[in-house]
C-alpha cells in the first residue's frame, strides 16, 4: 500500500488502488484487515506508539512553561514552543492570533489557619483563581454549610460578618469522575458571590477530587456586578477534615485568612494555530484543539498540556505517514480557557465564517482513550455521531470503544451554532481529578504509552473525518 | 425493591416481584433503569465506590505480607491474613486446602557487571526465579544474540563457554501489553536451558517491560532434566541499554556474575478458600480466583494483590447487600502460581469432580475495568460467551464494554474440560507492566477507585452468572 491515499478510490466499502480492476468476488475475499483504513490506522497507532515525540513535546512544555496561566511569563513562553513544536511537525503554516486576556495573579501571601493555646493551625489551602485579596488580615468566626442550597436556608443573622466553609465534596458515586467534578463545580464559581449575597466575608469549600491527600486544587470563580466581591479559597480534603472536626469541638473557631492576590486587568496573549492543506477540499476546516493555559500551580501535565501535545502529534503523524486528507486540518491552541475563555471567543468571532466541518476537543488528560463525545442537539450533530458510529469496528483493536451523545469543550462549544460538529475526546477519568488544578498535575503522572494511544486515537478520527467528511 | 432477588420471577426480559400483576403494557412503561438486575448492580458499584474494604484489605497484605513467594513466611502470613478478611467479609465458610508448594529462595549475592579501568561497573540485574545460583563466581565473556532464534543460528564455537545475552525487549506496538510480554515470556521460561543446549554458561535477558527504567523484573524459569541447568539474570532496560552500549566498544568484555539463589525443594502450604452457599443449588459452583502467592521482590500489589481483593471484596459486596444467588459463589486464593501452580494443580484434582458451573480469574491487576474474556473452545465456553454479551447492556454504564473470546488464567485453567466455563478478568493493561514482578510492584501504585470498579464488575458478573447460570 502506497504512503498516500491519493492514489486510492472509493468502492462501496474498500478503497482499491486506481488503475487497478479487480472483480467484486475477489474483493469479497480480502480479510477484514486489508480494509485499507483498517491498515492506516494501525500505522497511525504503530508511529505513535514507537517514537516518543508526544512525551517528549509534552515535557518540554511542562518543564520549561510550567504554571502558565494566561498572561503570564511562562504563557508566552509556552506560545513560542508550542509554535516552534508545530512547525516541526510539519504544519503547512503557523501563526499567531491576538487576544487579550486577563492576567490573574496568586501573590506571595495564601494563609488560611487558627490559633490553638497559642500555635498557629495552618490549613493547606489555596486561593481560587480571580479571587480578590483580603487587604490585610481577615479574621472572623466560621459557618459550615453542606453547599449552596444549605447557605441560602439560613438566616441572614446567622452568615453576617462569617467566613462560609461549604463542606461539600464530590460524589464518589459516578462512574465518570467529571459527572462528580460538576456537582461541586458551581460552588467554586458562584459560591463566593453566594456568601457575599448572605452579608458573609469569605468564602471556603473543599477541593474537588475524589482523592484523599494534601494538596488543594484551585479553579476559578466568576463574580457578577451585582453582589460585593469578596474572596474565596480552597482546602485540600485532609485541611477539611481537620476543619470539621475542630469545628465540632469548638464552634466559636475564629478562622484568620490572609491574601494578596489581584487581577491585573487584560494582557495581550495569542492563540497558536497550525495548518495543513486539504488536498481538494482547503476551505473545509476539521479542527482539532487543546488549551495552551493552565493554572499557575503545578506543570499543567494533564490539563490541558496532554491535550496540546494530543493535536500537535495529530499534524506529526500525518506528516511523518505522508497523510494529505481531502479537507484541511487546523489545529488551534487555545489561550485562556481556564479563567474566561477569551482565546476561544476570539477564535470564534475572526473564524467562524469559515466552514469549519468538525472540532473536536482533547481537554480531559492523558490517559487511555476511551472514544468519543458528540453534541447531538443538532441534525448535523446527530448525522455525524451515526457516521462516526459506523467508524467504531475500526476503533476496536485499540480499545476505544465509547461513541456517545455528549459535551465536547469549552472552546469548541464557541462555534455551536455554525454547522460545525462539536466533539469531545474522551480517556479513562479515574485519575484525572487527583491531580486536576494542584501543584500536584506534573509530567510524571502521565504515562508515555496512554498518552501516545490518545493521540493516535485523535489523529485516526481527524484523519476519517477530514478525509470522508461526515455527510 | 428488596435486598434478595428470591423474590422476583423471570418474565422475558424483566423481573417482576412474585405476586405482582403487571400488564405488559405498563411494563413497557418502566424505564430501562428500572430493570432490578440494572439496579442491583448499581447498588453494587454504589457500595465498593463509597466503602473502603478492598484498598483496606490490599494495604495490609501488601504491607504485612510483601513478597510472599510460595513457602515463605510472608506466604504463610497472607494465608492468615486473608483468612481473616474472608471471615470478616461474611463467608459461610473458609477453609484451607493443604499443597505441597516449591520453595526457592533468592539468597543474599545478586551481582553482575564488569571492570573498566580498575572500577566494577554494576549492571542492575536479578536472578530470574528458580534460578540456580552460581556456585561462586562466574565470569565469561559475552554474545549478545536478538532472540532465542538467533541463538540457535549460531555456531557453537561462538556459544560455547559464553553468558548469553538475549538483548529482546518486548513489542511496544501491542495495544494489550499481554501480548508484548507473550513475544518475551519464552526467553525468561526456556532461555536458561536454550543457553545451556548450545554450550553457554549462563543467560542474561532484558526486563519483559515496556517502561523505561533501572529495575529488574524476575519472573520464573523451568529446567528440563535434558540439560545441565545454568543460572539466568534480568537486567533492568536502562543496564541493558547500558551493557549493549559497552560491547559495541569492547566485543571482548568479561562479566561477572554471583548468584546464591537455591531451591529448597518441596513446603506445605494451603489455598486458602471460602464459599457462600447457594440458596437452591447449592452444590454448582461460581468460583472467583486469584493467588496469593507473589514474586519476592515487591509486594505483589497488583500481581496478584488485587486480584485477591477483588475476590475477597465480591463475597463482602453479597453479604453487605444481603445478596444469596442460586448458585453457591466459591472463592479461591491459589498458592504457587508465580513458579509452578501447585496450588491450582492440587485444588483441580480434589475438587474437579464437583459441579463447577464457571470460573473467573483475575490476575491482570487492579487497573480501571474493561471486561471479560471468555474461553470458546467448547461448546459451553461459546454459549457462554453468548450469553454474557447478553448481560453487556447491563455494564455500558460502567464503561465495561470488552467481552470477547481469549484466555482465562493460569489458576483455573486447571478446570479445563470439566465442562466448567473459564473467565478471565480484564482491566485496562497500559501500565501493569511498568510494575509486574518488580520491586515497584506496591501498593501505591494502586488507585483505589480502579480497585473498587474493578470489584464491583467481578461481582456483577459473578452474580449474573450465580443466580441465571449459563445454559
Amino acid at each position: 500500500m502506497s504512503e498516500n491515499l491519493n492514489n486510492y478510490t472509493k468502492l462501496p466499502c474498500i478503497y482499491v488502488r486506481k488503475g487497478w480492476i479487480l472483480a467484486l468476488f475477489f474483493l469479497k475475499m480480502l480479510p477484514v484487515n486489508a480494509h485499507p483504513d483498517s491498515v492506516l490506522l494501525r500505522r497511525i497507532y504503530d508511529v505513535a506508539l514507537t517514537q516518543d515525540f508526544a512525551y517528549q513535546n509534552l515535557y518540554l512544555l511542562c518543564k520549561e512553561a510550567p504554571g502558565r496561566i494566561s498572561g503570564s511569563p511562562a504563557s508566552e513562553k509556552a506560545i513560542e514552543l508550542t509554535a516552534r513544536f508545530l512547525r516541526e511537525a510539519g504544519a503547512d503554516s503557523v501563526w499567531l492570533q491576538p487576544v487579550q486576556v486577563p492576567y490573574w495573579v496568586r501573590g506571595e501571601k495564601e494563609r488560611l489557619g487558627y490559633w490553638d493555646h497559642g500555635t498557629f493551625v495552618s490549613l493547606t489551602a489555596c486561593a481560587i483563581g480571580n479571587s480578590i485579596g483580603t487587604n490585610g488580615m481577615l479574621r472572623a468566626k466560621v459557618l459550615m454549610v453542606e453547599d449552596l442550597q444549605d447557605l441560602f436556608r439560613r438566616n441572614r443573622e446567622e452568615t453576617w460578618g462569617k467566613i462560609i466553609f461549604v463542606r461539600k465534596a464530590p460524589d464518589p458515586r459516578h462512574i465518570d469522575t467529571f459527572n462528580a467534578y460538576g456537582g461541586c463545580s458551581g460552588i467554586r464559581l458562584y459560591g463566593a458571590d453566594s456568601v457575599s449575597s448572605m452579608g458573609a466575608l469569605a468564602l471556603i469549600m473543599h477541593a474537588i477530587t475524589l482523592s484523599d491527600h494534601d494538596h488543594p486544587h484551585t479553579g476559578t470563580l466568576i463574580y457578577k456586578e451585582k453582589y460585593k466581591p469578596v474572596p474565596g479559597m480552597i482546602l485540600s480534603p485532609l485541611a477539611a477534615r481537620k476543619l470539621e472536626a475542630q469545628l465540632l469541638r469548638n464552634p466559636e473557631l475564629e478562622l484568620e485568612m490572609e491574601l494578596d492576590c489581584e487581577n491585573r486587568g487584560m494582557a495581550p496573549s495569542y492563540n497558536v494555530i497550525a495548518q495543513m492543506n486539504g488536498r481538494n477540499r482547503p476551505e473545509e476546516i476539521v479542527l482539532a484543539g487543546a488549551h495552551l493555559d493552565s493554572w499557575d500551580l503545578g506543570e499543567g501535565a494533564h490539563d490541558d498540556g496532554a491535550g496540546v501535545v494530543h493535536v500537535i502529534e495529530t499534524l506529526r503523524l500525518f506528516r511523518h505517514l505522508n497523510l494529505r486528507p481531502e479537507r484541511s486540518v487546523r489545529v488551534v491552541l487555545f489561550m485562556n480557557e481556564e479563567n474566561g475563555a477569551f482565546g476561544a471567543e476570539a477564535y470564534a468571532e475572526k473564524y467562524r465564517h469559515e466552514k469549519h466541518v468538525f472540532a473536536l476537543e482533547s481537554d480531559r488528560g492523558g490517559f487511555t482513550p476511551r472514544g468519543f463525545t458528540v453534541e447531538t442537539n443538532s441534525p448535523e450533530g446527530k448525522r455525524a455521531l451515526e457516521k462516526i458510529r459506523g467508524w467504531a469496528p475500526l476503533f476496536a483493536p485499540y480499545l476505544v470503544q465509547y461513541f456517545e451523545s455528549g459535551y465536547s469543550g469549552v472552546d469548541v462549544s464557541r462555534l455551536r451554532g455554525t454547522g460545525c460538529v462539536l466533539a469531545g475526546f474522551i480517556p479513562d477519568s479515574q485519575r484525572y481529578f487527583d491531580f486536576h488544578h494542584a501543584e500536584t498535575d506534573v509530567v510524571e503522572t502521565v504515562h508515555p504509552r496512554e498518552l501516545a494511544l490518545g493521540a493516535a486515537t485523535i489523529a485516526s478520527l481527524v484523519w476519517l473525518v477530514a478525509e470522508y467528511g461526515l455527510n
